[in-house]
């Protein structure tokens, strides 16, 4: 049987789920792949984890060239998180012609470049099926699958964290701050919340999905990023009462120009999207030929991401000659500046007569067509209007809110939140 | 770059399918996979359809030998249905050294195991991704991901034309005759359904997913099956009280002993198959390791299974060495003989006392327990109760039904239906 030598970087929880699903599925997947994986050394800076693991410590180092010049080792799975010196110590195992395989989506959103570039040179083998929505397999869909299509569109949700916000949001009926605050204090948001509320994390992701899915470059500067922090409850119930649910989206679409988002959207609750719940992820990928198609699971935990990293060890420990993608990055004019899409738009004015009318008088001046209206009179003289606007341009929104807000009827803009 | 003919044995809807996304998408899938596919042969032999299609006549004949023959052919793939002569076929190509693709789930659950000796011996490659769920990526979901975990359990709605007429009953509370009839008006359904609606179509393609699943032989007579010809929109509705979608579930588990089975089931409404609705498919594999993971598309269309048709044929021409799957029968004590479930059971008993305690008399005596009963009267001095049975053995629940039956208060046992 083929002997494969893996060394992994970290022993944190991703790194030790894989080590665990490699030791006790070693006899499975030796039976069913054909293919004997061995644990032959492990990074971790932290003296304490051995004992915490039950990991023989005589595999621990803390020296990446136990690594590099150990010739039995053909992969390394990479689980320190952050840029360095992950970047580093990937590059170094690259060029000595070892494959890697990776979970850490920020770094590869950003080298994923420079890794093809001295992978190409040394032969090396590229994965990161880990990076994206834990065990779910996006990645094979897109790299191994799906081959009869033009996929024309990529949409989902992609951060379990502001997708528990959300979710708690709605069915508690409680302010965000309020979630936040507690998900930090049961460890399911970090400290400083940002990569996950602001939606940094689902752009990486969005940024190597819609690559693959288009085969082009979708490159961070090219996608458009709001995160969920302004979200109030208001919102939220407000949508309810139009069949809406509030997910953070992170999509992108390829028909003619490449146009790529991460924002809070209302949903339709008859959409499958609006029902994935809690720290769940899915996406929806539509295809030319296939339609729609929608894959769902967990996104994040020791397991799930540590199935995918095992999933893509074997994966790649089978291959005769690994396939990698050098995307280019297009013409600045291949991206959209510009992008359509239906619109909520709440807003406070005074509650008196002609109001309405002016602003409606500005809107259609830039175009934008009004599908309904939903006033609610509040207290001290002013009303809070709800506007659902059919589809239309973002720049034409943009422009017409600016000029409402000169409006001296207008006390503010409270929320403007995109419809899927 | 690469060149590869292939040969189309039939151009029915989803061989034309395939034909036209092949034909369409040519340039797109050189660009993207480095491999020029070219139809060379197509098997037809309706005289109609060249004109029909518009299908250049000089590549259409009835002849197998214009495919066995011609050494450009290194894929054939094959829209026949049925048994005969795509078996026949088929195997001939094989042992000329060419690779197949089948989207006959028939045929393939039948004699994938013929195939595969003959392709052993030849060297070509077998794919199948057609043969289930249409464009949904589930073979290669399960041949090309999740290798991290071992997989526990898969379950999934695997017919559109059932569960189209399950949708329609629930949603429009129908009968299940008039909706067959109205599938069957507007070409859904065939003139004779069995294949549907008993279950045998779900029943070759949980064969095909369970084997790949369990890397297990899950023979056709091991699997329990049982259609949707019985249900009635009384027990639909019934089951909606309870928060209950019906639905025509076909499962495999794999703790112990492989347990397979095909048959209606209620569905928790919050449970994600539940909202699978009119002609679309899912599947839900449970992994040690990645928990749940959910697929979820069209299942069924010309360019649905045309797209998975040609998904397969890009990943066959790219393939260094294939993956075969030669999975033999286990031992026959390694398939279940018994299973557990949850039950809905409704009855119609005479109306008077002592009759329910007679019925729990003989549950209480097969130790089947009783979760909850909900009695409604009837005219003509009966009525009819619904129970619901917390977890136990499908023998043990036969024994007391059949005890039941010769109650002399008895009328009729309406309706035994399996909970999921």
């Amino acid at each position: 049987m083929k002997k494969i030598g893996v060394a992994l970087l970290g022993l944190g929880t991703v790194g030790f789920g894989t080590y665990k699903i490699l030791t006790d599925n070693k006899a499975e997947i030796e039976k069913k792949h054909g293919v004997s994986i061995e644990v032959k050394h492990i990074l971790e800076k932290n003296p304490k984890r051995a004992e915490e693991t039950g990991v023989n410590p005589r595999l621990i180092s803390t020296d990446i060239n136990n690594v590099i010049n150990d010739p039995e080792i053909s992969i390394v799975a990479e689980f320190f998180g952050g840029i360095e010196p992950a970047r580093s110590y990937l590059i170094a195992c690259l060029k000595a012609g070892k494959s890697i395989v990776t979970a850490n989506k920020e770094l590869f959103s950003k080298h994923w470049a420079e890794f093809n570039e001295v992978a190409e040179e040394s032969g090396a083998g590229i994965y990161f099926e880990a990076s994206c929505m834990g065990g779910v397999p996006i990645v094979r869909t897109l790299t191994a699958g799906l081959q009869g299509d033009n996929i024309l569109s990529i949409a989902g949700i992609f951060n379990g964290t502001t997708n528990y916000i959300l979710t708690n949001m709605a069915d508690n009926g409680e302010e965000y701050g309020a979630v936040l605050k507690r998900a930090q204090d049961l460890g399911y948001a970090e400290a400083n919340p940002s990569a996950d509320v602001d939606g940094f994390d689902s752009m990486y992701k969005l940024s190597i999905l819609a690559s693959l899915a288009f085969n082009k470059k979708v490159p961070l500067n090219k996608i458009y990023r709001e995160g969920i922090s302004k979200i109030s409850k208001e919102d939220i119930e407000r949508g309810k009462d139009f069949g809406y649910t509030l997910k953070l989206i992170a999509m992108a679409k390829n028909k003619g120009k490449i146009d790529a988002r991460v924002h809070p959207m209302f949903v339709e609750n008859s959409h499958p999207l609006a029902s994935v719940k809690s720290s769940f992820n899915a996406v929806v990928i539509e295809g030319d030929n296939v339609g729609d198609v929608m894959l769902y699971g967990r996104g994040a935990g020791d397991l799930p991401t540590g199935s995918a990293v095992v999933s893509d060890i074997v994966y790649c420990a089978l291959q005769k000659e690994y396939k990698r993608f050098g995307f280019k990055k297009e013409s600045d004019k291949d991206y959209a500046t510009d992008f359509v899409s239906k619109y909520y738009i709440r807003m406070t004015v005074d509650d008196k007569s002609g109001v309405l009318a002016k602003i409606a008088g500005v809107f259609g001046k830039y175009e934008v067509s009004i599908n309904s209206m939903h006033q609610k009179p509040l207290s001290g003289g002013v009303s809070s209007i709800v506007f659902l606007i059919h589809e239309t341009s973002e720049l034409n929104i943009n422009k017409a809110i600016a000029e409402i807000k000169s409006l001296n009827v207008l006390k503010e803009v409270d929320a403007l939140i995109r419809i899927f």
